[in-house]
């Protein structure tokens, strides 16, 4: 049980493109893969980097989280999504500890995986996202 | 040559106690290293995340980097280091592609890595360490 990798960053951009040339064309990140994910109202660049992904993530509109995130704030990380062997164990025990949960019960994200926000009053201000995939069930 | 893994992330923190509750109560992540660096004026917290590490960085004084990131933005992601194999190669390119250099040369980091920074309006808002560990030489 506990923390295995970093799973992926999640990067908010304003513009894609502007982006890729960053990291694809600055820093060499090859085979980029596009996605749009309209449920969470963005759109995706994703790198894979060692066992770690890097995601950046344009919004499909301002009233988006993403989009309301680059509003307050301006670009630049906008979650960290830890990898863990058992989520559901994991939730209980935060719970249990006093932290307050965006996602109190595990849900599905990309790729199958089981995922869950931390809010980031209880992370001194990081989104946390914790992120179990089939692979690494306890 | 190019990205290999996500070194480290950085986080600043106001309070590296109350850090740790949250990393290595909450969270459950053991081994934390804990180590001064007064050349970059933070106390930091290390903890091993697979083949990344989650640095937790409380400034020394205000008047740091890090004293002056909490004071403008809050508690957060202060930097993300990625870890690459021929660090003065891929500096030689990034300035011949325009990028915006801290570090035009590799410095020593922590144990001994080659380290830079690239500047973060040159990455659209994230600050961006690149690192070079003896191992990866290319």
């Amino acid at each position: 049980m506990g923390v295995v990798r970093i799973d992926h960053i999640g990067v908010a951009v304003s513009d894609l493109q502007e982006a890729l040339k960053v990291y694809r064309d600055g820093f060499g990140m090859g085979d980029v893969h596009l996605e749009e994910v309209p449920e969470q109202g963005v759109r995706v660049a994703v790198f894979h980097v060692g066992e770690s992904r890097i995601e950046l993530l344009s919004p499909l509109s301002p009233d988006t989280p993403v989009g309301k995130f680059l509003e307050s704030r301006g670009p630049g990380v906008h979650h960290v999504a830890l990898g863990v062997e058992n989520l559901g164990s994991m939730l209980e025990e935060l719970k249990s500890k006093g932290f307050r949960l965006i996602d109190e019960q595990p849900k599905v994200g990309a790729g199958g995986a089981a995922i869950a926000f931390v809010h980031p009053r209880s992370t001194l201000g990081t989104l946390i996202e914790l992120c179990e995939r089939p692979k690494d069930k306890g």
